[in-house]
């Protein structure tokens, strides 16, 4: 049995209890993480349940039909809404294949780079703003950010499973890199004299977003083409990480012509 | 003492304690609450707390130097960043004085009805960014939604202690009088054809933004003169309550030409 343990450890240690209707759905949906098994609270079996569970079966996954005790447990919270998975982490991608592998692809691509957004209810509702306005995908630190957590694909509404991630150590270098690769790399930042709707943000764009606290630190900042602003009437000095990001996406989104709808 | 209690409740009752930094320093500048006491960390006297008390003490407001205990005790969470506010709760407004006094106000006012959001969280980001693109004040149900708390001021970086903010038991009752005044009432809704960038934000109006889980209810939504939806890509169905209004009160702001700044 040790033995055992010891061999089941590390694969072990890698996965997550993701929870909640959404993630679970759009996990199964995406597929792009391995689930091992779907737990249902087995004293609320409803249609919802019924949904998952009947596409775990097609996908050859175990259900699991559990006590709420054990899903609260499972999942360390009580926002599980009667369901969770135990899957593999989110895959992440490289920088290179979010922005596209050819011309045309690149020549579309609008990037969202986030510089230590820390609460993952903001990183989840930015995730979700970018899925839905159809951003590329995302550029997030290593360090001092939150990640790809089961809570902020909660935050997200599922949209976290079908999201391209970039996890780097080095933001102000991945920005570098895109500059090279002929990509527009804008940061939002207050004290920018345009302003988000006199910028022109077609053609192909990164968007750089703060974190809650100081904004984008100096060193990546530096590092940007061009900074733009979302004007602000009243005595506030900035909205919310993640309405700053979802007005920011969408100005992107109108300019572009909203183009892929 | 049995009859002091009894005399003191009422009013205790009806004070609050404010918390966090912006929530306190926007609640001096504000001058809408009364404001018994400033109490501060004495662990935690900072420049930030010598501001709040420079400008407590020249609104003669008692200074209350006090333990971390004592803090979390009285606001009941640990996001006071060292300072709290004994306060009355935030005035409400009425509707018509919120809508303005004359014609020439009548014309540039930007209202949000909000039908439902229960989050103070998401309550918090959406005054926030309401303050921040000029409207000029929010309607909320007086019951099943989150009110003007602390915690909402919180989340707001204390730009609720300058929105105007109305409280009503029947919203439609509302949208109907505000019909009769010559506002427009957009209802946010995921299934409309007109998108918000293509609807004339222009003008008197009114926009009506729904709950996290339903939405705009059907009795609220068949009184809005038009309905009017955010574009989707993707697979998720909507966007986070709190993304959605900063999306469409910043349409709004850029169709009306951010005028005011």
């Amino acid at each position: 049995m040790a033995a055992r343990a010891r061999r089941q450890g590390p694969s072990f240690n890698t996965r997550e209890y993701l929870y909640g209707f959404h993630p679970v759905m759009e996990a199964l949906i995406a597929r792009r993480r391995t689930i091992h098994q779907l737990m249902v609270d087995r004293r609320n079996l409803s249609d919802r349940q019924a949904q998952l569970a009947h596409l775990a079966e097609q996908q050859q996954i175990p259900l699991n039909v559990v006590t709420v005790q054990q899903l609260r447990a499972a999942c360390g919270t009580d926002q599980h809404q009667g369901v969770a998975a135990v899957v593999s982490a989110l895959p992440t991608d490289e920088l290179a294949s979010i922005v596209g592998r050819n011309d045309a692809e690149r020549k579309q691509c609008l990037l969202m780079l986030l510089d230590s957004i820390k609460d993952p209810n903001n990183l989840g509702a930015i995730v979700r703003s970018a899925h839905c306005a159809g951003a590329s995908g995302l550029v997030i630190p290593k360090d001092r950010a939150a990640g790809a957590t089961p809570a902020v694909s909660k935050a997200s509404a599922g949209a976290l499973e079908h999201t391209r991630l970039c996890r780097v150590t080095n933001l102000a270098g991945s920005i570098q890199w895109l500059k090279k690769q002929g990509i527009w790399v804008a940061g939002l930042a207050a004290q920018a004299s345009q302003s988000v709707f006199e910028a022109d943000l077609k053609g192909p764009l990164a968007l750089v977003v703060g974190g809650e606290e100081k904004g984008i630190r100096p060193l990546v900042r530096q590092h940007c083409d061009y900074l733009i602003s979302i004007p602000l009437k009243g005595r506030v000095d900035s909205l919310n990480a993640s309405a700053a990001a979802a007005v920011v996406l969408y100005e992107a989104f109108r300019q572009r012509g909203g183009d892929g709808q």
